[in-house]
């Protein structure tokens, strides 16, 4: 039996990038069975202290801009160029910010092998016209190749350092044998990953959980204590799947309660992360959120409230939004005026 | 259809039976077509100040030594013996610390009404001679009464302040209508009560999260951080669900990853508590856990590693220990010496 081995390709540098860049570079040099040696890495090029990005990094083999405290393994190579760094990958693992995915994926269009196919770890959902679409199925479309998804409580600089975490493959009906592709890819003793045949449910828990910690960060500043916290979690994890079991297909409701993905990444962003953060400054300063948009994020845009925006747009199209109190709730409050305190009364 | 007003008595009145007193004392007095208005709670003698502390509890509507800054319904009444409070309830409260929960219950066989029932709120398990019993089965075979349980994220003070809080119910099989009474008694809107009917997994939660809350505490002590302690937390989850399935009778899996009793209490665990206190302590100053107790908990017993040892040596009497790698781990790291830079060895 013939096995071809995989050449990857990471479309991305970024801190998350870089750290998953780190552990795909271990393991196609230790798993020579089922994957070429070299790993591409797309960079954007940039001038750090008067050097090239790709520079520093295939001489010193560390992303001093965004990873600056991990060393990369020296078979991750820098490319400037998207095209260059995929044109011979069978396997693409997307891990840019949102807003450049639709540019590269037109680059790529006719760079890439006919037969590669696709992961991402985009965080988020695109909106356009109060329809909702998971990056797994825009980098799909847009490439005509097929892309599973991984995402779960994984904090970057944690993965990036080797502390414990476990991640979720989220893999399309038919494709198990590839998504083992991934999980070897990825899989060490300190980075578990798991897998289940749910693309949109795995997509789907990171972008919602984002809403979940803006309204547990609004408990913090409330300073209602734990149990209140606990509840919001709770409840927040019932609409998140709800919403994701009622508009996408093929979604698995255990995705939410079992997986990395779900549960574990919901704990890790609502205990931890800058939803969670701005959410108890909101509280606690009232001021509005694009003034601490530019006060604590450098003018970012949060993705939680974004999302909280998004989802209740979504909903209101359909004449929904009375069926997700907590969603409606945390929306009204980070932009309708609605008093933190009457978080809990239409739940 | 004649209805019958239920007689409610709280058999126990610490830190968690007085925050429930006042709030079944605040339902009672407002369903009055569900229940007679006056509450007895059981109190147990003792001199406070120089004065009884059923009189003070009587007079000034304080229970000054257990839940000092909460103010008592005044139907509320307290009754210094367990068979005067019991004896013509039809609704017991069973909330005493768990040493008493026998002998209260001898002396309780032949004062109660033959039709009452039962709910505890009692956490922890019963182990005798490698077998686990819930405490609802333990009240339920003492009394010849049915009994419920009730579970969830609930810190006593925080639920005592009218912070937003959650509960579950779980309830026997065909029981549902007398649910619906437990419903009604406990819940407000600040105290929201659900229910299932699952008595063993409900009860069953309560105990088996104070061990993954040590695993939790292991990690702070470690400074993992949130990736890996999400990480413990969902193994930790899933142990406790298969755990139960496959030794109790009637458990839903649900219980575990979707009620209050489950997954939320579960995080405020694993947040806050003694019983991460004391593992992340023990991590840091490699002290024995009889030294801690000693030290930080007046030598109570903590319940987490007490049940860590239960459930293993539980396991251990029938060849099942390494199916529970997590549980197994925690108790080897918190009794037999085990390295706890191994939490994640064998998981």
């Amino acid at each position: 039996m013939g096995v071809h081995k995989q050449r990857v390709a990471i479309i991305g540098s970024g801190n998350w990038g870089s750290a998953i860049a780190k552990i795909a570079g271990y393991n196609c040099a230790r798993h020579t069975e089922l994957f070429e040696t070299r790993v591409n890495m797309y960079v954007y090029e940039e001038m750090v202290d008067g050097r090239k990005l790709t520079d520093i990094i295939n001489t010193e083999h560390v992303n001093t801009k965004y990873l600056p405290h991990a060393r990369l393994p020296e078979n991750v190579v820098a490319v400037p160029s998207a095209e260059e760094a995929a044109c011979d990958a069978t396997l693409l693992v997307f891990v840019l910010p949102h807003q450049f995915i639709l540019n590269v994926c037109k680059s790529l269009r006719n760079a890439i092998a006919p037969d590669a196919h696709a992961i991402s770890m985009i965080k988020g959902v695109e909106v356009a016209e109060h329809e909702i679409s998971i990056y797994a199925d825009v980098i799909q479309d847009a490439l005509g190749i097929p892309c599973a998804a991984l995402s779960g409580a994984n904090i970057a600089n944690e993965v990036a350092s080797g502390l414990f975490s476990e991640t979720t493959v989220g893999y399309r009906p038919h494709q198990r044998r590839l998504a083992e592709y991934y999980v070897r890819l990825f899989d060490t003793p300190q980075f578990r990953v798991g897998m289940i045949e749910d693309v949109a449910g795995v997509s789907l828990c990171g972008a919602l959980k984002n809403i979940v910690a803006v309204g547990a960060g609004f408990v913090d500043g409330l300073g209602w204590g734990g149990n209140a916290k606990a509840a919001i979690m709770r409840i927040g994890l019932m609409e998140m799947r709800r919403f994701s079991l009622e508009f996408f297909d093929n979604v698995k409701p255990e995705t939410f309660t079992e997986t990395s993905a779900g549960v574990a990444d919901l704990i890790t962003t609502c205990y931890g992360g800058r939803n969670r953060k701005c959410a108890e400054a909101f509280v606690k300063t009232r001021k509005p959120f694009n003034v601490l948009e530019a006060e604590l994020l450098n003018g970012q845009k949060l993705q939680g409230t974004e999302t909280a925006k998004d989802v209740y747009e979504f909903l209101e199209a359909r004449g929904k939004v009375d069926e997700y109190p907590l969603f409606k709730t945390i929306y009204e409050i980070s932009f309708k005026g609605l008093d933190p305190e009457k978080l809990t009364e239409n739940l």
